[in-house]
């Protein structure tokens, strides 16, 4: 584990920038790297300590022990973490990337699975770049932390006090666990935020003209950069063409329930139940894990149980929920 | 056409109350018809002009000569106007429902066309009931006026002057252009938000817990009550068929391209381009409707013509956008 708070944190947009800003509030030593000298120079002008030279900050991360976090799009890790592998073997390793299995499957390829723990904060917005960065971005979002069987403990509570540490509660939750479900909180509603702006966009100026709440909520991820959707739902292929099936086939009977019976109901039944579970969700404060020693027997799969049930990790808890 | 400003609203849920607020803050004389005594409890005590007894509102709307405007579900249209036809039979005639041609449907069964202009004001909120009325709610909205041909012109211009009264801009629309429209930038978004939720949902707590700002908001009008949108958009059923045909098309292209090739590029580049299409026409001011008269040859088809390019109605205007 990081012998101490710092952390190295690579690529500096909206959530790396943000990421550096936030920790470094919370009173962290924390250093960046981004490849554009002019994000760099962004990110000094605020008073933060970014280089462009990934060696150079690398060797800094694997002298101060650092905790390493990837930034960067899935596009540009293999490069990345060929550098780590060179300069900083030994660093805990974990990312924020918005998908899992291809990050794992890359770190594995550089021979970095040791010291990796994934992750993964639910926060962003359809901004990017430095000049978006928050340092309040996390506050109360949730920061999925990988829990595979055979993590490793340490690095996996660090990762989790950094979530903490800027503002985020943390649920852990499996690889293959993880893409499934950003396939269709996160993933799945981008495309149909495309496809609602594009029907709409169709129907020329008019239609624009009257559109009001629905279509500007529905569409607004729509205006997210392509390449960074691209990046963000080409690499959950898999995960995200079932749920994708599955929403062209809820269409579909919802189409032949209109035409054949000239009812929304059973479309706009599921979609209010499930709409109102996510507002009780949202609103309520999370239920904590408990009972769970971080590095016992079975601690893996005792976390990934109870965040199935919606809870989330606050630090070591006993059921009474006070802390230990 | 009304020898005053005399408004009769009969509905005070989220849109009719608005609006009867609304125009009584623009010092109009305004009351209102409400089927629920609860409701006309709620806006009596807030200090408006109520009455649950629709026969005593409209022989006082007849008595007045008053604008009267029908904010019921589309599904009770056909008592009000029953009653507008044995009580104030000459009064000009509009209403807020968010399709038209159903209405102007029922509007000729009894009779009333030759009094009747249609109206949408695009503006709402997933809440509903006088609790939510918000005297600004029209504040900055498009206001559809309908434009067919034939209408009356003195109760189009009293019309698109209460939307000019409660801070709206009119876009004077044909019935089925509107009703096209609405499907595409309003009721298709009410399906697609709840496909989204539901398929969400459907993955269970974890997922719901995962959940950030793009299923947030792009399932935020599935909370709407079932009724409101079984009503709304089963009255538009022909044109939101048309509409969600081609989105199960463009999704199964979408599907197809992530399958066959690995990439979104195509769905996210149509959605991107069609999102920000619409945040230009939102950001700009826009450009007004000149050189009509209202009344003059030709008037209604100018009018939608303009209308089609994106313009709107802000009162007679010469070409130079002086008001005349």
């Amino acid at each position: 584990m990081s012998a101490n708070d710092s952390i190295c944190v690579l690529g500096l947009g909206l959530i790396g920038g943000s990421l550096l800003r936030a920790a470094t509030a919370a009173g962290r030593v924390g250093f960046g790297y981004n490849r554009s000298p002019a994000t760099v120079d962004e990110a000094r002008d605020a008073g933060y300590d970014a280089d462009a030279d990934l060696d150079v900050v690398l060797t800094r991360a694997a002298t101060q022990d650092a905790l390493i976090v990837i930034a960067t799009p899935v596009t540009a890790l293999d490069p990345i973490l060929g550098a780590i592998a060179r300069h900083a073997p030994n660093c805990a390793l974990t990312d924020v990337i918005s998908v899992k299995a291809v990050v794992a499957q890359a770190v594995a390829e550089h021979g970095l699975s040791d010291r990796y723990v994934g992750g993964h904060p639910m926060a962003g917005t359809a901004e990017s770049g430095w000049a978006a960065t928050d340092p309040a971005l996390f506050t109360g979002a949730t920061w999925v932390v990988g829990t595979d069987d055979g993590v490793d403990p340490e690095v996996w509570q660090s990762v989790s006090a950094l979530a903490g540490d800027v503002g985020a509660v943390v649920v852990p939750v499996a690889t293959d666990d993880h893409d499934r479900a950003v396939a269709a909180i996160s993933h799945l509603p981008h495309l149909t935020a495309a496809v609602t702006a594009a029907v709409g966009g169709g129907e020329g100026a008019l239609a624009l003209r009257l559109a009001a709440g629905s279509f500007r909520d529905g569409t607004r991820v729509a205006g997210t950069a392509v390449p960074l959707q691209r990046a963000m739902l080409e690499a959950n292929a898999p995960a995200l063409l079932i749920t994708l099936s599955e929403t062209i086939d809820r269409l579909t009977r919802a189409r032949d329930e209109l035409r054949d019976r000239g009812s929304v109901q059973v479309v706009a039944d599921n979609g209010h139940r499930a709409r109102l579970r996510y507002e009780e969700m949202a609103g309520d404060e999370p239920d904590p894990i408990v009972d769970v020693e971080i590095g016992a027997p079975g601690w893996t799969g005792d976390l990934r149980h109870q965040a199935h049930l919606g809870r989330v990790w606050r630090g070591a808890q006993t059921r009474s929920a006070s802390p230990e």
